[in-house]
């Protein structure tokens, strides 16, 4: 199997939802753009699905220049993460709802695993998402068990007392940290399956933080109000995400926002990034706009659906080469070296 | 009925007129822009319809963020026209002219009874407009006496007399407030129906506003002299509106002109704003940009003529939920509490 | 006949040359756009087409607002053109070489009798052009002949004293007024054809305007550094455009130059101006830039040929009528009162 | 045969490849961004070809303004290259991998062929590439010493000893100039043919220069870092280049970047400049913005690969007929009058 095979059997498992395309990109002629008026489109985002499509954009107007005359050292890509190396810094992003966002193709078990175990044979991690059709299977927490613990869990902003019982099971698992997704608070699936979800205030996010001994994460953040309110709560990983454009339209690209709030982070927690990476090549831009460590979300979905783990590794392969290409051509020899020197 | 069904029912009507788009933006391949050369592009606008895509462009280009550490209220939609409580601040805006603008699927009367109604079921307002056509039979005015007088009539700025005898006539079927869409001044169609429109002086609204006991509205201004000049009439409401495009080609999107017709204009009067709303992500652009009421068109179009007064208050609730999940996800809990603040 | 199946008589009489789109904009996906590697796109321009897609995007850029709130008065659209009064200032601009440019469907002559004589019973007046092709023949003299005068004849800038000897068969014809389009010094099908063009230098072109009694125009020119020549020269009227397009690639769009035109030649000259024209509401933009009167090219053509002065007439009525309202809707009541006043 | 029958022939050669398009700009709709996912697209260039799609922009952004009354003189293009004279400032730029970047329809040998004798015959010179699939054959080498050294060899940045080796085959054959592309460092598909590249430190590089009597071209530059770089290497020529948009994605059009490398190098080196040239409009734009040549990359292919050395030339005629148009509309009467002044 190679990743265009996985593709095109990912082509037949999101008939109608999915156009597969080389780019995934938002333009307003995509097939996912045409899902039911009133519903959001497909892995695509609310709304206009204009917070995802600004998230490639702002990604697509960075500008990278080649520094060539140098002398010439290969590159470091190894990175480390909590503690722990990864081969490179690039990570699945959390996802779940394989049945409202991704088709039903697979199990939401079945996809947990492939992002989980395909990141841990390409030598990197993969967090996962908690999702209401599935709540009762813990299907993210079973498939971090099953990999030694290796994977991350990120939990939906429920009642605080469920997410403080979901965060011993993660420990339990093994995992190697948790979190709370908190720009899941305007979730309406959530609220119409018994299971609503909430915005947390910094006391709330504080209590879970010290509920656990894992490293904590807080994913969703892209205002500085946030931000600041974010490194009040002791948290050691705070991920710089708009949801993929699923949570609240019109959003800035994360590629536009990240800056500003590295400012107020770097240095303070760990910082992650995601929304619209298709490629190497937007990864760097990610890495040298200040994030510690890079997402991928749509990708791996189709790559998860059309070819399980193995696709998934070679997803991330795929990333990793043009990451290490992109690191050759601007000569920075490890990913310490990656600045916004690289832009142009 | 679902909003997508009604959809689908409105195509047949609107066939050759208007695509039904899932999202209605006025690019330039979009089926409503092959209409006949030198004819007006199907609820479209004119000449280009410049003014309808900006409308819509210029609402895309504000750009949201999220606000999501902070304790967690529930937010209230509730909003008060000229002293009348509403579910929230969404109204259908006025229209008229089925015939000549909506491809004629249903009577003058039958739609006007649509929006009237499907507000009123949403437990909000509509605005009806008055066109050449069925202007003998008063069809505005017929629903909102049918709906206990929960309507605001807007007229054309016929010759000074009419629009006296008009007022005292929605008077009289008890709307909640009455009006003047100044921006009909131009219109071909009516002067050719031997009913001339105007321009209209400060005196002659003075005159109209003086008239009548309701709360009067003046429609249809988009600069700051029109702005300056309607205060001086003594109007309670001014509803910035460039027509949906529909009368002078190449104006800014309301979007982009609202702030600056709010300087003039907060506190002394109610500020509506209409102009390429598709989404309560769009509204609450609106209402953070200073608006007091947002109003709907086009899309209200297609759900009376898809699905009469049902689809109507479907689509206000499809609206007014994404308005509530935009509150929740940048921490406004109420109408009042949304400002720029939200802007990212 | 309306002006819509001139249209559609055009688009045979066109054929694999021009799609007769609603509004010709010259975008990349045009047919036009598709004609052969290495040759001119039809009628659309040199090289990539992007001065012509230029002059209509320098125009939609422009923005325009509505002044509502004043006594109603009926615009004049009247205006006098080297002292001859005209109903509108709307001229059909110089156009030739039909075989080459428009497909050949019509004869050169015929082509020229329609632009004059439409633009005669219109109320207004016709520039007409000169080509290699018919040379010998004159028809753009011929037309004015039988027009009784009413027309103005450019010609390229040929051999000095060729150009001298046709000046006097425009003035024996009786021509409104003549000139050359110094823009045509490029033009390769003419040097191909025996007619050699070349740049002209102050002291050539003030030969040419001393030569005759009839006021002189230079057509072409869009730097100042030409502007300021042309001054030099003693002529009456200054044609600011880019030749649609045809003459150099990547130009400004007319609407773009134009102000910096109007400071230099505003009170010496009569300025005309064309590039992109396709509505009233265009044409108000360029006269509120400064121009005197606005040309219109391609859609005079597609005209003619679909239906002759008649066809010619109804495009020209088309025009005046949607500027007549967009005066309307600015509080313009007379051309002399549209000024930049009216930008938003 | 004239181009546009050539160009017919390239559409077969080029199936599933090249869609042949008039103008190559890289929008993302055209065929060949449908490639395989996880590969280039076919000459179009790495990730997602924004550095391809960026040269094109770039350059259709300039602006040019006509110049026109001033005294007639014909324009002389010619100009000199290390010491050889050229009929106009055109080249071909350095190519190679017809197996693999062109479909494959015509031998390495047959390509380098085409493009040196093609442009020998319209009086240009013309670079050749150095590929990893022939490298045993050296079909640059050869193509050139048929041509009696007519033609201008660029090496891959290979290990030192095989370049040094490369370089005095070169020089046997007679060449006109020789050098190495530096943005070759990061190529994948060379290090997997065991034929690995490098960054070259100015050791490295000012070693390569001292080992030739030939004039030295550094290409691939894109940095101001870089292009200091480049002259304390003793270079005689600097190719200011993205490859195509082949080596990195992202990057700047070449016509953004020029201007400030112009500053560094001008006068003390001859500049090339490539990317995203389409019509002698464009020549003239990096021309007056300071190139000394301008080089063209995919044109020549389709060219070469429909019709051979004839329609290398024809291309080469096209271009440059259209850059001598260019010269009379903007009164530039030799390729040295040639400067930003035409810039609009």
């Amino acid at each position: 199997m190679d990743l265009s095979e996985a593709r095109e059997n990912a082509k037949e498992k999101m008939k109608g939802f999915c156009g597969i395309y080389k780019v995934c990109d938002g333009l307003p002629d995509r097939l996912c753009q045409g899902i039911k008026y009133g519903k959001a489109i497909g892995m695509g985002g609310i709304g206009k699905g204009l917070s995802f499509a600004a998230n490639v954009e702002a990604l697509d107007r960075i500008k990278l220049k080649t520094r060539l005359i140098t002398p010439h050292i290969e590159p470091d890509t190894k990175a480390s993460f909590v503690g722990k190396e990864v081969a490179f810094p690039i990570f699945c992003t959390s996802m779940s709802g394989v049945k409202i966002s991704m088709g039903g193709g697979v199990s939401e078990l079945d996809f947990a695993r492939s992002v989980i175990q395909g990141a841990k044979q390409a030598g990197t991690l993969s967090f996962i998402g908690d999702g209401a059709e599935t709540f009762e299977d813990r299907p993210g927490v079973q498939a971090i068990r099953e990999a030694g613990g290796w994977g991350i869990q990120i939990f939906k902003p429920r009642e605080q007392k469920v997410v403080l019982r979901l965060i011993q099971e993660a420990e339990k698992a093994g995992a190697v940290a948790v979190g709370v997704d908190v720009d899941g608070a305007g979730s309406v699936p959530m609220a119409m399956k018994g299971q609503p979800v909430f915005r947390k205030s910094i006391t709330e996010l504080r209590e879970l933080v010290q509920s656990t001994s894992l490293p904590f994460i807080i994913k969703g953040i892209t205002s500085e109000e946030d931000a600041l309110a974010a490194l009040e709560t002791g948290c050691k990983v705070v991920s710089i995400s708009n949801h993929g454009g699923r949570t609240l339209d019109s959003m800035r690209g994360v590629a536009d926002i990240l800056p500003r709030l590295v400012r107020i982070l770097k240095g303070k927690v760990t910082i992650t990034a995601d929304g619209g990476v298709r490629t190497g090549f937007d990864v760097i831009k990610l890495l040298a706009l200040g994030a510690n460590f890079v997402m991928v979300g749509r990708d791996m979905i189709r790559a998860a659906l059309g070819g399980g783990a193995e696709a998934v590794r070679l997803e991330l392969d795929f990333l990793s080469k043009d990451l290490r290409k992109a690191m050759i051509m601007t000569s920075c020899n490890s990913v310490a070296e990656i600045s916004d020197r690289i832009f142009a």
